[in-house]
């Protein structure tokens, strides 16, 4: 029986005003229960897993997949453990739902509570490393959200097996709390159902978030690019600066967070710009520079163009530039940036200040390497992902990202009236410390 | 000179950067400004609205505009009172900006800060009421955003008065704060930048509101539409379900919180219809009913059809239906209702509970009317707007729903090489009590 994706959808929003109700408790054994299910169908996952490397590895053959490709793609019980580990984690995490945020008297008998509630129905396309489809059931689950799971199609048959896996040990949550589509069509008809979908996650290139932001009238939250940035003042600890320039690039070149543009104060470009040179140079860092990066440097390193100004290079590749003032390094970064972190190293906290407070960016650091931006990091718990949006949730994202809110009034017979017209009676208006409790 | 849309925006972003720094007291004293000139410029101000007023009398005559429309325009002295009180009073609210949200410390040395800041640019779209220019433009500055204001078009010689006398009041702020756009073609050009404009905030019917979801990328905060419930249950207490049933409708109908559609339980059916109805008689509410409700009341009243129970009458007509219990009360509302806000009337709090925890609106009440749904009556302090989405704000939105956040990290040359691989630091991740000061 193939249901249409239109089914799969009704299912999922009639679910999701069930498992919104679901308790703390009954959440988290659901999410022990998968974890447990996938420990012991090890072997079904695996088995599915080779098949879906065995045709990418012929794609990889013919040329049309990478070597990284492939081994994101391929599991093993090293792999499964951390997975595992991970549904568990998620289930340790605070709940997030249920939480009153405010509770407000507005007057004798008539108390206002915001409380925090899931946001409904959740569509996410992700990426081909079948962990994905766990790890983004799990983190909707925890939330109360219905959810629809859209994976790359090099991970068809893991993400058959392992969705088949969570549909089965959550066989008491709500029937069709989480839905499999496969086909590319499925998303594009996903992308019209702004009755029913609440919230869309895509994860992958930006030129696919940007498809689908472009295409549907459903809110999207997702992360497009990451050019990030780091400053080096001229009231910086030079060698502080060189590592910490270092750190954010060498440390893990192909994310999001790390530095992809390096701007030097004129005043110290002499004496550090020889010093991170010979550091990257160690780690194979490419170097494009502009024309007085290039000079101090006699001309070793390429020439940058305006396109590296804007590029996410996502490998050993830096551009580095020499800008005359602070206010310079923040005019470049509010032009040419993407909005995700950026790093001033200095010892002047006035100077700190400026630029943290100037750039219109999610994550602005002060002698910190970039790659702290991360939900893991930040203490956030598990990461949704990373937004470069301001609405909703900016920066890394974790399960609060995955919740909203709702006003629960309790009277006793107010009316309107009583507070309207020639005789109103004024509201009192005081916040107090009190939880709604259902 | 005539500036295009794209120069009035472009300028309104490179001012925004500035305007997010402004001091609490320069967007106070600015405010004020705004306040002391319409004072002072009144003549100028009525003689624009006259201009409008007139022309728009000639639409009414011709059959075109409503005799409300012209209402709704019309300046006078009184209402310039209301709209420099309204200004002086958005002053007077709390500062939104540079509030720290969360502090956690994430290592030794290494402080995390959650800071609200300014979204940025907001593009406006609103009615024809002249007040809603001012009052948007006063939100917009105490929250620090830059706006682009685009009226109706009926008010356009009021509004070219209104922009100019704030424009020149706050001439020592960022230049091209705030731009005033005129011409349709104008919004539709507005609605391709995402680029620039970070959040749209359309006001006025629901189509128009869907119009500006279906064609833009840019996220928008707004309201379709408003079919809010009274559910008197067989525990409540009739007279308390009277009054409120008749507040909910008669006090204001034509806003968006009016109770449509009052759903009844059958076993309270004969005793309570016939006492709201002849409320509602004394107040020449039309009725409609289903065929129990018509029964009981001696088809005296309408029956209604099935788009009665999706309508929005904005009006002096309700809906009732008979219903055989809280579920089928909870499952009427989440099938047809709109997601605003919903009331139960009963003395059973277990029952309150289910219909609030189970219903999918944003405003859930308890023995109140539906009315109270409203930033002014919920102490939010002046009104953005309602939002019927669930994604950045929900409800009643006030200042807090213009604002996002920025995270601040200071470290002291903290590596993320430190956090990582086998011998890992563990991070602390411990909240405290404490402010990001610049």
């Amino acid at each position: 029986m193939t249901e249409t994706t239109e089914a799969k959808v009704d299912a999922a929003q009639t679910a999701a005003l069930e498992l919104a109700n679901e308790s703390d408790e009954a959440r988290q054994e659901n999410l022990q229960a998968i974890a447990d299910a996938i420990d012991e169908r090890r072997a079904e996952v695996l088995e599915a897993n080779e098949k879906d490397v065995e045709a990418a590895e012929e794609m990889l053959e013919a040329g049309e997949y990478s070597q990284a490709l492939v081994d994101r793609l391929k599991l093993s019980d090293a792999k499964l453990d951390s997975i595992i580990e991970m549904v568990r984690s998620v289930a340790g995490q605070e709940d997030p739902l249920g939480k009153t945020l405010t509770a407000r008297e507005l007057d004798d008998g008539l108390d206002l509570y915001k409380v925090s509630v899931p946001i409904g129905v959740i569509g996410t396309v992700f990426e081909s490393r079948p962990d994905a489809l766990v790890q983004i059931a799990a983190l909707s689950l925890r939330s109360g959200n219905a959810v629809i799971l859209k994976g790359g199609s090099e991970a068809s048959h893991s993400n058959r097996v392992l969705y088949e896996i969570i549909r089965e040990a959550t066989a008491d949550l709500p029937d069709g709390w989480a839905q499999l589509i496969e086909a590319r069509e499925d998303v594009d008809r996903l992308l019209g159902m702004d009755d029913s979908v609440d919230l869309l996650m895509p994860r992958g290139s930006s030129a696919f978030v940007s498809y689908i932001q472009d295409n549907t009238s459903i809110p999207v939250l997702g992360h497009t690019e990451g050019v990030c940035h780091v400053y080096v003042d001229d009231a910086a600890d030079l060698d502080m600066a060189t590592d910490i320039a270092y750190d954010a690039k060498v440390q893990y070149p192909a994310v999001c967070n790390a530095v992809e543009t390096l701007l030097v104060h004129e005043d110290v470009a002499e004496e550090y710009l020889p010093d991170i040179a010979a550091r990257y140079a160690e780690a194979d860092v490419e170097m494009r520079g502009d024309e007085a990066t290039r000079s101090v440097l006699d001309r070793d390193i390429e020439a940058a163009t305006d396109d590296d100004w804007t590029s996410e290079y996502g490998d050993l590749i830096v551009a580095i530039k020499v800008v005359d003032s602070l206010e310079s390094a923040i005019d470049h970064i509010n032009t040419n940036g993407s909005k995700h972190t950026e790093s001033i190293v200095t010892e002047d906290d006035g100077r700190a200040s400026t630029f943290m407070r100037r750039l219109d960016s999610a994550s602005v650091f002060h002698n910190a390497s970039t790659r702290f931006s991360d939900g893991y990091r930040f203490g956030l718990g598990a990461e949704v992902g990373i937004s470069t949006g301001k609405i909703h949730a900016r920066g890394p994202v974790g399960l609060k990202g995955l919740t909203t809110y709702k006003y629960h009034l309790e009277g006793d017979g107010h009316l309107v009236a009583t507070y309207a017209g020639e005789d109103a009676k004024p509201f009192s208006h005081e916040e107090f410390d009190g939880e709604w409790s259902p």
